[in-house]
């Protein structure tokens, strides 16, 4: 999933961006202080949707109604896109984001989100609360009036939807694929037309042949949209976003000067909504994928010379970024070094066990 | 790490369990609710009970002070394994509790804990929040006058320190092996000895060869016992757990008759708390298990035919486990649907790039 494929299920899910600037809402009288929350996800997906409207209700809850944060859908406020925009000029408080949205204004922001190829998603936690990813990526935001937490995960998702086999790295050229983002940027080295689509626009797309293939989430939301009645081939992993972090964006003046209870129960809310939105995601995944599976959907891997390749591409393209952007290689040095030290430590214990747990039980059924 | 270990981890930081069962304190005036906490882990561990006793701090912070929980060291109030059963009968409102630690009450606990060969950390987050675990486990401890709130988790953890090289199963044949609960029962069927020893004692068995081998924590804390100085092969992984899920447990009736805001507060401060927990872990236990190869400690990993035998008796286990006890089968029968449909979608995306990502960093190296 990446900028444009979210910005479509928006319009997808039949709510027009209006283009409309709220007008900031900083009442704070006997009724308690009130902040309205621009989400960039649509009311439709209810995990993350659903997580960070569970989240708004519980700062009410913790504040006794003192403090109420309530979530807007995309266009309502800001289209979805325009939220980190809202956010900094304070016409809104604070947004529901994904930062690889805003990729374009800064290329260090995919730090806040995932990045190719790892972190996953628990060691993406890991250096936020504890590896010094939080207090870099907040660094990097106050230059932008914003003010990050995480509020969630999508976990790792698919690598999209193709009308042909793909057998190897050859039959990607020429390809049109709609992605965007860096992983666009990664296809479009290794041979992929990238297409700009909304996520609505998909499944006419790819049924007229205007596209040959598609990136959207995971089994599912892709699911909801109908995807696998227009192309048979459904491939993983995702491998653009190792991790895809949520993350709520609050004006930095409005955070500082938000009493220190009200950012507790904030803070607190956010740390609950971001494990609920994995588990969401991870409960309702593989009953989806079994559906589709049962409805005829072909489920493939890239080839490996495509992971190579891709593989290799990312790792250049983080190297030529640090070159040209002083933010990207302030973060990508404390990244780095994390993701190498979690990759040594994984292969110890917890991933050496999974690989043997899974492999055991597939050998049994 | 099991029920001997751990409380021999507290004996171990010179905490004499004094068997005094604590008065209750069910105080509410002006100054607002106050609750005592158990704790079942030592100071000593900045990890599991630094991570609880951040939780308590916001829960004081969330209301203002009104309702507050202390967090008390084992022996202070309890005993570390009599936290459940001060819990149970109301002499403290809560405890921080490790449910594998009774097992021999009720071997259906380690439902709320962690079983041999997963779920993993992630996949008991998914089951316990919205895959049904937390109303199946709340069931069960409702039988206790307990009310269970996850709190933390340990991450997979380490197989042990051993004085000899193990080559194959053979080499487990009278093993006298420091290892508790149900990894305990498994070890017994592959011919090991399990010995109940303290944690602050394993040291010393070791150095004068009274056993042959201990499992502990992890890297993070085995460092800070010294293991490393008496036995120079450190094995992995710990495949009795899978998860080592840690949980808060309320007394029922206090947990009733708490005001809904106090709920709120409590359950959201348990949320952070856990995965707060394990991030520390992720964050810590790299740098520690370098340390420990520098000094000369030989990483190991349980050959395949220890590994395989351990997988199948422990499978046996549940089975037998199942047939004998009521509550253990109605919780077996959920638990192990989820992790059969996790295992199967976890190698599609999650656990599939993983291994690409981690593999594809290692030739790189």
């Amino acid at each position: 999933m990446n900028t444009s494929s979210r910005r479509k299920i928006i319009q997808g899910a039949g709510l027009a961006a209006t283009g409309a600037i709220a007008a900031p809402v900083l009442a704070q009288d006997q009724s308690g202080l009130r902040w309205r929350m621009a989400a960039s996800f649509p009311r439709a997906l209810e995990t993350c949707y659903g997580s960070t409207s569970d989240m708004c209700k519980r700062i009410g809850e913790l504040t006794d109604g003192r403090f109420r944060v309530t979530l807007h859908a995309p266009g309502e406020l800001v289209p979805a896109l325009e939220v980190m925009k809202a956010v900094s000029g304070g016409s809104v408080e604070c947004g529901q984001a994904f930062s690889s949205f805003y990729f374009g204004v800064n290329p260090a922001f995919i730090f806040d989100a995932g990045l190719a190829f790892g972190l996953n998603p628990r060691q993406q936690n890991a250096w936020m609360y504890q590896g010094g990813g939080l207090e870099l990526v907040r660094e990097l935001y106050a230059k932008y009036d914003c003010y990050p937490i995480p509020i969630g995960n999508f976990g790792v998702q698919m690598g999209g939807w193709f009308r042909r086999e793909i057998k190897s790295l050859a039959d990607l050229k020429g390809l049109r694929m709609r992605i965007g983002g860096f992983g666009g940027m990664v296809m479009s080295r290794m041979g992929v037309s990238p297409q700009q689509l909304a996520g609505g626009e998909i499944y006419a797309a790819m049924e007229k042949g205007v596209i040959d293939a598609a990136e959207f989430v995971g089994p599912f939301d892709d699911e909801k949209l109908g995807l696998n009645k227009v192309a048979p081939f459904y491939y993983a992993p995702g491998w653009w976003e190792g991790s895809a972090q949520m993350t709520a964006l609050v004006n930095l003046k409005s955070w500082q000067s938000l009493p220190k209870a009200f950012q507790n129960a904030f803070e607190v809310s956010a740390a609950e909504a971001n494990m609920s939105m994995l588990c969401r995601y991870d409960a309702k995944n593989p009953a989806a994928m079994r559906s589709l599976i049962a409805k005829g959907t072909q489920l493939r891997w890239f080839p490996r010379d495509v992971m190579d390749t891709a593989f290799k591409t990312a790792n250049e393209l983080f190297d030529e970024l640090s070159d040209k952007n002083e933010d990207f290689k302030k973060i990508y040095v404390s990244w780095r070094k994390f993701r190498d030290e979690q990759t040594a430590w994984y292969q110890v214990a917890d991933h050496y066990l999974d690989n043997y747990t899974f492999n055991a039980l597939k050998r049994r059924t």
